[in-house]
């Protein structure tokens, strides 16, 4: 008995996939019974590089997610539409869903896992986060038994390849994206990756799975790289930090009401010290720090994108469903009728989780002040942060830039809100002439 | 509906267990069904740190693994009996096992998983390697559509934090673990630690998992650390290298003849450097590198010991085995009516891992010699590794020792044959007084 696949995109990951569903060798012997029925794409003469047969190729993928024969749907085209549709199709014909679309999960995750749950069928998303890195099973499973205080990722390569080289050559954003597009480690349009919003979809997946809940993404605070200055780099490396795009959900206990936890859910490039475990991830590679109770810190590194890597989680993923099919445990309905899932791997969250406004945020914070060169303005500055209750850890005139005196601010934990202020209050100081940089501190 | 877990053993992961069963607030939900039915114990009226209802204590371990109402046997109680008889009685009365028993697995894994096949349960043991750190179910489920080449690991937290402070502290191997005895990290009796004999169990069951085919732990080569000298420690350091005690097991290609393919399975302490991944996992740390195709290289990194981390992945199993439960899979049978087991989580392999002899394996090596300060001792060390086929990198004249010349000498990838060979002959120098030490290097 052959379990049969209909796999929508033959692109990078598509293509990673049939490679892997073609070459079971050496690999678990379940993927022998694994088979590739049909394969959706745009066009079915492009050259390819893996051979799948030309006569499964279509180019009607609803035809795939209605196909009576096909049991498990592998959706690697990505995108909002009409990948959302082709998924609920397919749900609604009783097919079960693996998918790398971390957009169309962080948006519709809701509807989605609530068709799924109604129709008795998996949605499964390893690779949506982090690429070939296991982090959603070990995450549903094997960390299942702790409460999970925060996870702490870096979870978009693009952006970490762009700050390692940063780091690396002293060299500018916009110098090392360019360089980055022409090599393939950036797009075209860049946008997704360098303003973080790519991370911002991964970190609401994550977060859903550790606190239990349904994550807004209009919540998540979300800012880019797009500002980094060599200056910081080299100001924060002087300092013992390093720059990265962090990804971070964190439960703040709420007195008196445990129930009541919010969560922090943001992502922001962030000052880390660099004996920090994610401080030494560089390139392409994702790391995800995930701390809680009794486990303590565990860390997941590996690459977090590239055809074959995300493939592995793919073909995981459907590995799984078949060993579910295998042992018939998907024909299992509860008395009343209603279909009975697997509770760690279906996703029953009905409530929203309530997010912290990022005013409201406890951190330490980097701020770089550019002002002109008289005696008195350390003083003020301090004064302005200590009347808005911003306590300070240093305070350091680094030297001149353009004939402006350089400032360079850390404080100790302080809340965004009474920082920002701070900040409103010193831009309309005559003697501060700019404030190019105001960075978080992990 | 709950189900009913009979634990045997309350000693420090017992504890911990027990410790999340009873505390399931802000954990999976489906820990809310797990019942506590029984504890085996050695002793009623010791003080425990846990609160469990005293009436749930028995001496009579037996009577928890033959108990009609247990669902699930946990055992940590450690050692090779009584705890090897229990697991097999608990099967043979059709109870699912979850065991932290890396010791009992490794010798005995062969005949506790013919019986749980035969008898249609689970035997899961995520605990038995590398504490909290998910490792096997990742190997197991999450990487299970890769060819894996390689498993290197830091799997002994002992001799990790051993040879941690012996960098850190400059100090020597007897000191450093005298004061780890002191402090709880290392046992009154180390041998298991140091020796490497941990270290073998716990890379026999990944190498199993990861290869499919059976481990004859007799094969598996083992080097303890007690003979690093904070001497190899400073020299190695001023290469470029740390030391660290290394569980290696990797598939070697035979040409022509790829169901043939022979695995290293070997411990020993190795020179990793620098820039390694594994050479800044410092402390009780462990971390696990796998490397494979298409997925690259992936690591797992936390704590490899201690009663919360090692619980975590106990109750992981437990509630692994209890939505299977729930969802009734554990009922199925084939046609002919034998049980039919989940193939991803039970462990089918029925042969065994051909091993590769230590003489034939390929490495890079580092020794010290010392020897009188004649002028052609060098020549003569390098002549003799040339006759014996041994290509060598660098040679070292590092200073004088007790008026010997030291000389360190790292080599290309050599068959290690061959170096004992040539080590054989420069032995009978007259020249050379004493070969302290041939460490193999990453």
């Amino acid at each position: 008995m052959a379990f049969k696949v209909g796999l929508l995109g033959l692109g990078t990951v598509g293509t990673g996939t049939a490679d892997i569903l073609l070459n079971p060798h050496q690999r678990h012997p379940l993927l022998q019974e694994i088979e590739i029925h049909r394969v959706g794409v745009r066009s079915l003469d492009k050259p390819r590089s893996v051979n799948v047969p030309a006569d499964l190729l279509t180019t009607d993928l609803e035809s795939i997610v209605t196909d009576p024969a096909v049991d498990v749907v592998v959706e690697v085209i990505g995108g909002l539409e009409p990948a959302r549709s082709l998924m609920l199709k397919a749900i609604a014909h009783g097919k079960h869903v693996v998918t790398a679309n971390k957009a169309a999960i962080a948006r519709y995750g809701d509807e989605i896992f609530t068709a799924a749950n109604a129709a008795g069928v998996y949605v499964l998303l390893e690779a949506a986060v982090a690429g070939g890195i296991p982090v959603i099973e070990p995450l549903k499973q094997s960390l299942c038994a702790n409460r999970i205080h925060a996870i702490t990722g870096i979870v978009n390569g693009t952006t970490n390849y762009i700050l390692s080289r940063m780091q690396s050559e002293g060299s500018d954003f916009e110098t090392v994206l360019a360089d980055a597009q022409r090599l393939g480690y950036a797009e075209a349009d860049p946008t997704a990756d360098v303003d973080g919003l790519d991370a911002a979809d991964k970190i609401a997946i994550l977060a859903s799975l550790a606190f239990g809940g349904r994550i807004k993404l209009s919540e998540v605070y979300c800012e880019g790289i797009r500002k980094i200055s060599a200056a910081d780099i080299t100001y924060a490396e002087r300092l013992g930090f390093v720059i990265k795009l962090l990804a971070t959900a964190k439960r703040e206990p709420m007195s008196g009401a445990e129930d009541l936890d919010r969560l922090q859910v943001r992502v922001h490039p962030t000052l880390v010290a660099k004996s920090h475990p994610l401080a030494s991830v560089n390139g392409v590679y994702n790391a995800i720090l995930i701390e809680g109770e009794p486990i303590g810190q565990v860390m997941f590194f590996g690459p977090g994108a590239g055809s074959g890597p995300t493939a592995s989680a793919v073909v995981a993923d459907i590995l799984n469903i078949a060993a579910i099919l295998k042992v018939g445990r998907e024909a299992i309905t509860a008395a009343d009728g209603t279909p009975l899932l697997d509770p760690l791997l279906a996703c029953s969250h009905q409530h929203y989780c309530s997010i912290t406004p990022i005013e409201e945020l406890v951190t330490r914070f980097y701020a770089r002040f550019l002002s002109q060169d008289s005696p008195g303005v350390i003083g003020r500055l301090g004064t302005c942060f200590g009347n808005h209750d911003v306590s300070l850890e240093s305070v350091v005139q680094i030297g001149m830039r353009d004939n402006l005196a350089e400032i360079v601010v850390i404080t100790h934990d302080v809340c965004e809100g009474n920082f920002r202020q701070a900040l409103a209050e010193i831009r309309t100081f005559e003697a501060v002439t700019a404030i190019p940089s105001v960075l978080r501190v992990l």
